[in-house]
């Protein structure tokens, strides 16, 4: 069965901190959306186990975090790629709406 | 090494056909950008392989397709999960431009 999830419509923003939604859970690939709003940041941390994941920036702009205080500028479109276990995060200049996917599933 | 990929830079739209871009290819996982002009589609087409797949919409608005002429609305933020031996398609309204990612990759 196809399935389609429309994560603008499925999740919202919070002042607290971000927001996370559960898009997808399979034993092919977890995908996530979180919510960030303006200032609001997922730190840097890693998971000591293979796979790899990618975070897609789907509206607004921050950064992607990496070790030592590095950060790529991140928009709309913007893909990062990372092992699961390289140090990664992000932050948000304004609300931004990010989807990650990894696989395999954590 | 964290990798960041531009999508929105790195790929254009092209008259005759949809266009593609291989963002990043690993034991892990596939990610493919399709940039579709306004009426141009993938047509419905499925893989008799293990793994599945997720269309995400970064950008424009169209169709999810599936089989026997099933369509479902397909704007930003909207993601489609389909196993790989799924039937699934995508057509454009407007200018699109979507992210696919398959696990594990074909």
């Amino acid at each position: 069965m196809l399935k389609k999830v429309a994560v603008f419509k499925e999740n919202q923003f919070e002042d607290q901190s971000f927001k996370t939604f559960l898009v997808h859970d399979s034993a092919y690939m977890k995908v996530l959306n979180f919510n960030f709003k303006a200032g609001q940041e997922l730190p840097v941390h890693s998971h000591d186990i293979e796979g790899q994941l990618t975070i897609v920036v789907l509206e607004g702009s921050g950064q992607f975090l990496g070790e030592a205080g590095t950060a790529m500028d991140a928009g709309p479109g913007d893909v990062l790629i990372s092992d699961i276990c390289e140090p990664h995060g992000i932050r948000a200049q304004s609300d931004m709406r990010v989807l990650v996917t990894i696989a395999p599933p954590i």
